[in-house]
């Protein structure tokens, strides 16, 4: 490959082009071979080229475009009015091979109702969804799916997203990916209908490593490779986590602010405790990909600052690197093909 | 009140009478005006006192009982065969006015089915449901439910959950509680029909003061008194945070670990942090009561250790302290009679 591009939606995430472009820019310096399209007010972007010394960077394309999509826009209002929006204008570029990926911190649901329309699902898939690996206590990460762009899923959907997820997993794992359903408990009789009906086809799959129901309390343990919830619970945990998270970072830092000689002893004597601490930051794994689409879309958070953008693009730059629509999709035949139902 | 009586099911739990019995004698030491009866097997429950130095304490009592409930019993065959189990024998003392409440750590679907069984709800009341709380930014807690008890809900179910928690907060707080729904997004046109529908029911209720939706990362930031959840995802999002809890907490200790200096340091780098930290421990709120029946019961966590169990306890000594049934039964009629539905 001589070279990947990716299309950004500068507009979108809470800061625009006051994250996106600073971002933009440390990703290039990140990645040699990356070329990035930003798409959004020429005139925000260009003054925050200027203001970072990049007036004219050979590996920086600008395309304007006059219209964003609001946060608080419905996706079926984001559908009609997407002509000439940001987002639309980059995942556009991916669709008409302009583009490698498309990477936004913009409404999630106009994302997602936008990329289906214009770039399609792959065969066999009835909704993508968001999909990001966790940290866990052991070296390998997590695959968490969906976290939000499906508010409610039937046993289908969620089988779908299982086959995805241990698709994207492989990628990544030298063994089988162990896949489980996050639930209310252990036991086979815990649950609601939705994670048992699952449960029962999982288990009658011989494509699928399925190990059974997984506890929150479990999510970061290591224990399964993949790990699938619909989209509101996975929503709703992944935040907690970063509630949490943020709460004994916030604490820690406040133990060592203000008293440079405690900051000095800390950083001296728990050299590992802070790297460590840093590997569970949730800024670190921002970057979440719409799986099941014939084309490569990552959802940065909306409140992403810049090195967590930056994270998201080099997410994608991974994506492009893996070929993973591609490899979803040969590898998706074979499982549906086998699967029993 | 001259006395007040806890019947505990000593059985129940990961490590029955060994956890049961200890707290039982940590928590009498505390309150002393409290007095227990033990359900559960003599034998296993006398050996433990012996073993503490309490082989004949005035202030406990022991019943025996030939059966427990395991596990993995579902609900419906949990009824059928709950005769002469120490947790059906410690819920019949609370309906026979024998005891004031009920604390077990046995299996929850059991728990809520027999305790609808032998207590039954409070007028106006479908569903029980798992309350706690849980500790904020702030210096107020937050009353989170359901966090468990029903996997699934409708609207119906959700607002009278508002309702339960509204009037428990009520009782500790000098302002009118602030009520939210657990959401995937702030914005009205977030998340599923069951919270789009609560949240009008809620919004035209004079007696509730409902501020909105609330996000994940937001559960513990103290901007609500109560939250509000069907009981999957309070229970995801509560055993999530233990999750992220002991992940920090473990990172910690093995910073110090098998380093007297270190720890030395530590404790006087992180002093703050430590008292924060054992605020967060899951085990420092353990105790979930099931609100909307006509008696009180508390479940412990399956998992834990005596201080936690001896928490259990003490949540429900305090709630016989307050009389938090007739206080919900008094007040939900009000509530319920005002509501537009």
């Amino acid at each position: 490959m001589t070279g990947l591009t990716v299309a950004l939606d500068a507009m979108g995430g809470d800061f625009g082009p006051h994250v996106t472009v600073p971002a933009a820019v440390q990703a290039l310096l990140q990645y040699p071979e990356l070329k990035i399209i930003l798409y959004g007010d020429q005139s925000a972007i260009t003054s925050q080229l200027s203001l970072l010394n990049q007036p004219s960077n050979p590996r920086i394309t600008i395309i304007h475009s006059e219209q964003t999509i609001a946060n608080d826009t419905r996706p079926s209002q984001a559908l009609r009015r997407s002509q000439g929006t940001s987002m639309r204008m980059a995942l556009d570029s991916v669709a008409e091979g302009n583009a490698d990926a498309c990477v936004s911190a913009g409404n999630t649901g106009a994302l997602m109702a936008l990329s289906r329309y214009t770039l399609k699902q792959l065969p066999g898939i009835e909704r993508p969804a968001l999909v990001t690996a966790i940290p866990t206590h052991s070296k390998h990460k997590t695959w968490l799916l969906d976290l939000g762009a499906n508010v409610s899923c039937d046993a289908d959907t969620l089988f779908q997203f299982a086959v995805m997820g241990s698709v994207l997993a492989e990628q990544c794992l030298a063994s089988k990916p162990r896949v489980a359903l996050l639930n209310i408990g252990e036991e086979e009789i815990k649950g609601n209908d939705l994670v048992k009906r699952c449960a029962e086809m999982l288990s009658s799959s011989p494509d699928i490593h399925y190990i059974g129901y997984i506890e929150g309390d479990q999510l970061y343990a290591g224990k399964a490779d993949v790990i699938v919830c619909d989209g509101f619970v996975g929503n709703v945990s992944l935040k907690t986590s970063e509630g949490v998270a943020n709460l004994f970072i916030n604490s820690i830092k406040q133990a060592v602010t203000g008293n440079p000689i405690k900051r000095l002893v800390a950083k001296w004597l728990f050299r590992d405790l802070f790297v460590s601490l840093k590997q569970l930051n949730p800024d670190q794994y921002n970057g979440a990909s719409l799986l099941g689409l014939r084309g490569i879309v990552v959802k940065s958070h909306g409140s992403a600052d810049i090195p967590a953008f930056a994270n998201a693009i080099g997410e994608a730059v991974h994506e492009i690197k893996r070929q993973i629509p591609t490899k979803i999709s040969d590898r998706l035949e074979e499982v549906l093909l086998e699967r029993p139902y």
